[in-house]
Order: C-alpha cells, then sequence, then structure tokens
C-alpha cells in the first residue's frame, strides 16, 4: 500500500449492515466499548473543539472534527425532529479519516447506523462507571431510531433484565416492542402509559427523545436515590430533557465540557456548575459512583472523539471482512504538480480550443 | 425525485475530468465567475464563519462549512507543501452539498479539481473588478498544481496575452511551459531567473506558492503603481506571500474579512487595518480599483462560499451530462424510525442470539 493510493476506501450503509451481521451486534458494541475506553483513556492526545452546528427552523446541521498525531477525522450529521412525517429519519450522518501526515483521506464512512451503534456503546461506557452494579431494570424513553441500540447493548453488556417503554409515538413504541421480542427473548418488556409510570422502579433512566425542545421528559419528582440518568436526547442549545431541578442533586459526567455546556442538560446551569468528564474517571483521576444513594447523570451529548473511535474502528473490521470498495475520491496523478494533466487526453492535444461566439454562451451562467 | 432518495449522487474526480473536457475549460471557468458573481452579490443570505483548521508540523487540515436557506455545504480540504516529494499532491480536497430543510446528504463530490477551478474563477472575479482594463502582462510565480488554472483563466478571460513565470522548482516551470504550449498557443511565455524579473513590467502579479513560511514573494521594492496583485498562496498563519509593506500603501481586497485577517496577507497588520470585501465592490457600495495608479491587492485565502458555488454548480451540470454516481451512504428505510429493521433479515429471525463463551472474545477490542 502506498502513502498515496489516489483511491479512498468506502464503506456504504449495506457493507456496514453486512459487518453487524457477520460480527453480531453484541460483539461488535463489547469491542466498540473497549476501543471507546481505549481512546477516551489518552485524552490529552486528541485536539478537541466544540461542534460546529448550522441552526435553521427545522432542525441543525454539525460538523465534528476530532484530531490525533495520526489521523483527522469528521462527521457530518444532521437532527431534523419532524422527518420522520416525511418519510425521512431524523438524524443522518457521514464522515472521514485521514491521515495527519500527508492529510489525504483514507476512509469515507457511511455514519447513520454507526451512530446508533457508537452513542449505545458510549451510554454503555459511562454506565459501566457510574449506574449501580446492581442495575436490572431500564426506563427506556423514546422509542424512535436509537431506542433498540440502547436496549439491546444495555441488556447484553450490563445484564438488565427488565426495561418499562414510553414513546409520545404509540406507533414507535409498537415496533421497538416488535423488534425487541424477536431479538430479546426472555428479557421483560413493559408498555407504559406515561414517562412517570416507566420511571417507576428503574435503576437506570435512558431517555432518546428527539423533540427540538427544552423539554421536561423527567421531572425532579421521579427521580429517586440510586438513578443513573442516561440522558442522550438532549443534544443542542433550546433541546434538553431533563428537570433543572435534578441537576444540583446529582453528580453529572459529561463527554467534553466545553461542549456539554453548550448542548447538554447543564446548559440550564452556571457556567462554574461541576462536572466531571468521563476520561477523568476512566483513568481514576476522578469518582465516578461513590454511594449507591447517588443520584448520576450521563448527560451525553454526543461528542467527535466517538466518532473517530468508530471510523477506525469499522474501518479495520470492513477491512478484515473485505467490505470496503474503492472509491475515486482523490485524482491518480504521475507528477503529483502536475493537477492540469488530468485535463489533457494521452495525445496532448488541445483540449480547450479558443471559443467561437457560437458556444461562448452555451453554459447558462 | 423524492424527498429523501436514500441514495447521494456522487462526483467522482474522474467524472469531474469528463465534465471539464466536455464543456471546455474556458467556458466551464466562465460560467463560473458568473455563477459566484450571484452568489456574492446575495452576501447576507449566507451564514459564514471562518473555517475550522487544524495545524500539524507537515500541514493543515480544514473544514470548511457555509449555509443559506436552501443548502448547507462544507469542503476537507489539507495544505501539506512537502507532500510532493512523497509523490502526494499538496492540497486534496473533496465535500458535500445538503438539504437545508431536512438536512440529507444530496451530492458528495470530489473537490481537489474543482478547488482548482474555483480558484481560478475566483481570482477573475476579483481582477475584473480591480486590475485595469488595458492588463495585459501577468506574472505567475508559483508554477504547481493551481498555475495552469490560473493562466488559462486570465489569458481566456480577462485578456492576458503575456505570461511571466517563475518558481523555485525548475522542474515546476518546465511542466507549467509544457502544458501552456499545448493549450495557449500565440500567448507569449517567459521563463524568468527570479520572483523580481517575473514581476518586471507586470500589469498583474499571481502568487500561488505553497511554502508554509512567512515568505517575502513580493518585496515592495517590486510594486509598481498601477499593478493589481492576485495573492492567492498565503492562506494560513505563518503562510504569506507579500512583504508586509506593501498592504499600507495598496488598497486590500479580501472574501470574508473575519477569516482573512486569521489567515491571508492581513494577518500582519493590525486588527483595523482597512479592507474591503469583494462582494461590496460586486454590489456597488464600495469602490473597486479608482484611479490607474492604485496599487490593489486581492488578498486571496479561499473562503466556503466559493466551494458551495462551485459545489451546485458542478452538481446542475453533472446532472445535464449524466455524470452522477449513485452513493449508498444512507440507509433506505420503509419506517424512518425503524433504522435497527435494517439489521433483521427478511424472515424477522434473530440476528443476535445470545453470545456463547466461544465467540464472546472473538472480536479483538
Amino acid at each position: 500500500m502506498t502513502n498515496y493510493p489516489g483511491q479512498v476506501d468506502f464503506l456504504s450503509t449495506d457493507a456496514a449492515v453486512l459487518l453487524v451481521q457477520r460480527i453480531g451486534l453484541t460483539e461488535l458494541l463489547r469491542g466498540l466499548v473497549s476501543a471507546l475506553e481505549q481512546d477516551f483513556s489518552r485524552w490529552e492526545d486528541f485536539d478537541k473543539t466544540a461542534r460546529l452546528a448550522h441552526h435553521t427552523p427545522d432542525g441543525v446541521m454539525e460538523l465534528m472534527p476530532v484530531a490525533d498525531a495520526s489521523h483527522f477525522a469528521f462527521k457530518y450529521v444532521n437532527g431534523h425532529p419532524k422527518n420522520p412525517q416525511l418519510g425521512i429519519p431524523s438524524i443522518m450522518a457521514f464522515g472521514a479519516l485521514m491521515r495527519a501526515d500527508t492529510g489525504a483521506p483514507i476512509l469515507l464512512s457511511e455514519l447513520t447506523l454507526t451512530t446508533a451503534l457508537r452513542t449505545a456503546a458510549t451510554s454503555v461506557m459511562a454506565a459501566k462507571l457510574l449506574a449501580r452494579r446492581s442495575s436490572r431494570t431500564m426506563a427506556l424513553i423514546g422509542n424512535g431510531s436509537q431506542s433498540e441500540f440502547q436496549a439491546l447493548a444495555f441488556v447484553r453488556l450490563l445484564g438488565i433484565q427488565s426495561l418499562r417503554l414510553y414513546d409520545i409515538d404509540a406507533a414507535a413504541t409498537d415496533k421497538l416492542i416488535h423488534n425487541l421480542q424477536t431479538q430479546l427473548p426472555g428479557v421483560q418488556i413493559q408498555r407504559c402509559s406515561s414517562a412517570a409510570e416507566a420511571v417507576q422502579g428503574a435503576d437506570i433512566v435512558t431517555t432518546v427523545t428527539a423533540d427540538k425542545a427544552n423539554a421536561t421528559i423527567v421531572s425532579r419528582a421521579m427521580v429517586q436515590p440510586g438513578m443513573h440518568l442516561n440522558a442522550v436526547g438532549g443534544d443542542c442549545p433550546g433541546k434538553t430533557e431533563l428537570d433543572a431541578a435534578i441537576l444540583p442533586d446529582a453528580k453529572v459526567f459529561v463527554e467534553f465540557a466545553p461542549q456539554s455546556r453548550i448542548e447538554g442538560e447543564i446548559q440550564h446551569m452556571p457556567e462554574d456548575f461541576a462536572v466531571t468528564e468521563l476520561w477523568q474517571v476512566l483513568r481514576g483521576e476522578q469518582a465516578g459512583r461513590q454511594h449507591e444513594d447517588d443520584i448520576t447523570v450521563f448527560d451525553s451529548v454526543g461528542f467527535a472523539l466517538e466518532d473517530y473511535t468508530a471510523l477506525r474502528y469499522m474501518h479495520a473490521l470492513a477491512r478484515q471482512h473485505q467490505l470496503l470498495q474503492p472509491l475515486a475520491l482523490l485524482p491518480q496523478l504521475d507528477n503529483p504538480k502536475n493537477l492540469f494533466g488530468l485535463l489533457l487526453p494521452p495525445t496532448a492535444q488541445r483540449i480547450d480550443p479558443a471559443p467561437t461566439e457560437a458556444h461562448r454562451h452555451a453554459i447558462p451562467a
């Protein structure tokens, strides 16, 4: 393999699906959690920045870059909560991986499915540090695209045995129950008629709702001592899920504080509200859960490092499984300073005769 | 066409080459100048930001987003001046275009060739406003990948009849002369032994050098009254081409002042150094060149709006010429909330049986 193949690896959505089917979702998630733990543990290696967001009346479009000494990665992702009414997913994503030494792109990848995988894996990474080890029951509020991934990850990797489901869209819960019944036989599934009912008796409360609003999916009164709140849906200014009154009574953990203060549940709190970054707990530099009665909150917004990890992890697996396609994204040049030579036919005849009046205006401006 | 085709148009480098060959480089550039003028004239329609740059010892990797009410666009581009020693282009780029109403990607495109086209077209747009109408001689300093595009654009669209060439790499000048002799017969080409010699008698001085250094390619003493300086190569902190002493004696024009103050020649000047944005001149709200003796500088750094324009322009042309390929970048879903359903085989059997010890550790972490 040369430094500059001129072609880029492409991981399509179809190929990513095949990869998950071949490896098995549980094993793939288990490996991804481990890869995330490794990358978060070398936190200082990364050039980090809050993501760049363009807000519209309908949603948000974001670019999420991150880099270490070896690679530069970025993801494009949108969030348009009304899309499903048009038959369109509310979240779509893709991204790329570049070599830092030459800047050359090496992978272009679908990231819609991969974002669902890495979000669930990140939730597991946090819950391993923050939830009570005895946790067996999880409330799952918001039963859209992300919900099956959270359910399966927490059942298979953390020992959850009972799920309590709620969504304002009953059809979304129907879909989730159908998928879980085929995929998670033996797990107890309870359909609830409100978020309050779902939270009752839960050890872990996972919120993955889509509305772009300062919502109160979980009120202070619903939260019991010892609970772990895995707050995934609130992830941009004006889009939150928790009653702000929960936060002063809880220990709050975040991915990257500068971004979370803009986008997370803690956007409601003063700039100096104390939070702990996950990497500090992973490395044992800060405590996670200290007491059985602690209320812990993972104020998840989604950080670019998770996509860096997922891009490298999926790339390596897809290569092993020969699921990458070549993509002609870059010029193939004999002389790297002769970009213009691309345009010349092999005979080196003129490609661009002086224009005549006849075709001078052929191309509409 | 539905709102969500599930597939994205892909414009490969090969297809972009075919497009230029079919339309002709001059006609394509002429149309692109016109499209740029239209988009720069509606400046207030765009959500603009300085690009996001990650600097390394070897170069820079950048993301350049911009949006209006209809579309969000971004480009990835690197700049690694030592790449050609490894057989790799110093600049590689690709980008994408999204619908703002749904966030759905609609085009993924090569932008290495397209960046060369839009950079030359932007230089022409500026020179039409700033250079003397009588300009016939252009110095072209830096004879790498961008140089043929600048030469051809200025000859064909602005009436340049004589080119004075210089590069510290004689082989680069050899390559440029070879390409120009086949493509621009009748144009006078002078090989020069220094930048100072190249600048002598020039009406327009175009600098397109690659070194990441505060270089003095053009000194104050070389600059004569009436010259237009098209300073293209200086485009990031610590990478400039002009003697700073030129700037106070010149009228300086930029694309987007907040970005240019970080990246352009004017990084040497105080924050309040007066500059004019091109759109102001295009709309007649500010003067361009006022006197034959004015020294004008287009302090070009490359702005995301140019890529937005180029992406939309190339997309429309490539569609007309049937040069787009479908790319499976997004999931195709019957139910937009059932992303998980992608993973299920048609028979809805379990895809992920409870792991046994045997394959629990099959995937390396």
